[in-house]
């Protein structure tokens, strides 16, 4: 038996294996590539890529031949990240620890190196066929720009942006942005994995709620942290989001609210895996019941 | 008979008419939104697009069927135009004698509308299928995105940044950059009409070579305007190039070699098109003089 903590760190280093060459071959100037390879390189979970690949095999299908696409969600949440830290949006100096692209390698360079990441995003995921059937790659590619663009990532950018500091944010309001800028990609690679692995329109459905519920649980938990965590762990300093004039969970609702509410989640992403089976099943099982520790 | 003229009015009224309802229904918030339609709405040839759907008919595919991966092109230009203007780019104030889309929304949305635009051209494409077969659509999706990426456009951006003010820039790197900045989009928008229709290697090549060729003519010729063109045809100030200290061609080699370079590419592009008839193929023929002929 192994432990959440050792399979977690296996799956991410089969994800890191592949960062580390996917950007090879492919002509990019060298500065540029190695400004996206810093932020690319800087770690994390890799949850999402990781997601997609549990969700693949569980459907059925090949791990090895959806990583290409599951990896463009990390290419995807990396450019994110590196945007998002830009003086004009968030102006954060530092990212899980090192300062952040911007400041190593200028406005302009860092600009063009989160494009570039978005994009090779999509080449990457092109590139699964024909390994996988190039009518499960297509709608993949569809799931992926649909959750990143302006319905669902940049555009919950953009509200999280225009909520900052605004006085009249509901919880509903609150939910809804979180679900465009953090829940639509982490939905979204359940879902890839799924349609991947060529599941049935049930299995489909499943993974999707799964995500949608895990990814609302993510970030509660994130805001819990922001203000009970620890600075080591959250990569940030405790009560940033406040600093910034961030509404939050907590803020909204209170940290037992928002840990009741992240349980309700948890639960009911629990409840839409109960027809799977098998160690791919009892890991996802493992993870989301992680998530929901992080915030006690 | 119809005129170049009007048959260049007609396509781009073709493209416009898609661009006009390509975002709708996408749940993007609508300050975001207004800034994305604000820069789609700029006018503009649509050369990419036209580009792409005339080697889709002139390859026997079906046009209509081919204009969300055509109008993904347009998507992909308009963004980075957006990108290239920010203040930490070119910091160009004007983009087709209007304010550029920042100083009307602001850089945080401007970027983001960036983002949204490519992100939203994926999206798009894939919705070809399956009215496309979806390996001709992986493919162009994949052409696409290359040829936006980190060792295309981005790259080029990039390069051409590194090399404003640089002193030991000679005609291979500019020629090389180009081809990365513009030529690689121009390139790919040909290339995918021809996948798109299905056509063989042969026709496939002629599509892409022709998208080389005259996509160097159009930069050597944009180059040329830049030092005699009229300001209200190319909407911007005449010797803006040379303000920014860019490199140009007729800086290196002076005017009549630029031109002379120009008619030379267009002749190989013509020459590619040699085993091609019917309307489509006067069509592409035109064009391509037409693009020349600016810069006499």
């Amino acid at each position: 038996m192994t432990t959440l903590k050792e399979d977690l760190a296996r799956e991410a280093a089969r994800v890191e294996f592949w960062l580390a060459g996917c950007l090879d071959g492919r002509g990019i100037p060298p500065r540029l590539r190695e400004a996206m390879d810093y932020s690319l390189r800087a770690g994390g979970k890799r949850l999402r890529p990781v997601l997609c690949l549990a969700f693949a095999g569980l459907c059925g299908g090949d791990e090895e031949a959806a990583m290409p696409c599951a990896g463009a969600f990390e290419l995807i949440h990396t450019y994110s990240l590196i945007h998002d830290d830009l003086p004009a949006m968030d102006d954060d100096d530092l990212r899980r620890g090192k300062p952040s692209n911007h400041k190593v390698f200028g406005e302009a360079t860092a600009i063009l190196a989160g494009d570039g990441l978005l994009t090779e995003a999509f080449a990457c995921m092109a590139e699964a066929a024909p390994a996988i059937p190039a009518g499960r790659v297509v709608e993949a590619m569809r799931l992926l720009a649909v959750a990143a663009g302006a319905g669902g990532m940049v555009g919950g950018q953009d509200l999280d942006m225009a909520y900052t500091g605004a006085p009249d944010v509901t919880l509903e309001k609150l939910a809804a942005m979180h679900a465009m800028k953090t829940g639509a990609l982490i939905r979204a690679a359940c879902e890839c994995g799924a349609v991947l692995a060529g599941a049935d329109d049930d299995r489909r459905a499943r993974a999707r709620d799964f995500g949608i519920h895990v990814g609302a649980a993510f970030q509660i938990v994130d805001d819990v942290l922001d203000v009970v965590g620890d600075e080591k762990e959250i990569g940030k300093p405790v009560g940033s989001d406040q600093e910034m004039g961030k509404h939050t969970y907590p803020s909204l609702v209170g940290l037992d609210e928002s840990r009741r509410m992240a349980g309700e989640r948890i639960a009911m992403a629990l409840d839409r895996l109960s027809v799977f089976e098998g160690p791919r099943a009892d890991f996802l099982r493992n993870l989301a019941r992680y998530i929901l520790e992080r915030a006690q």
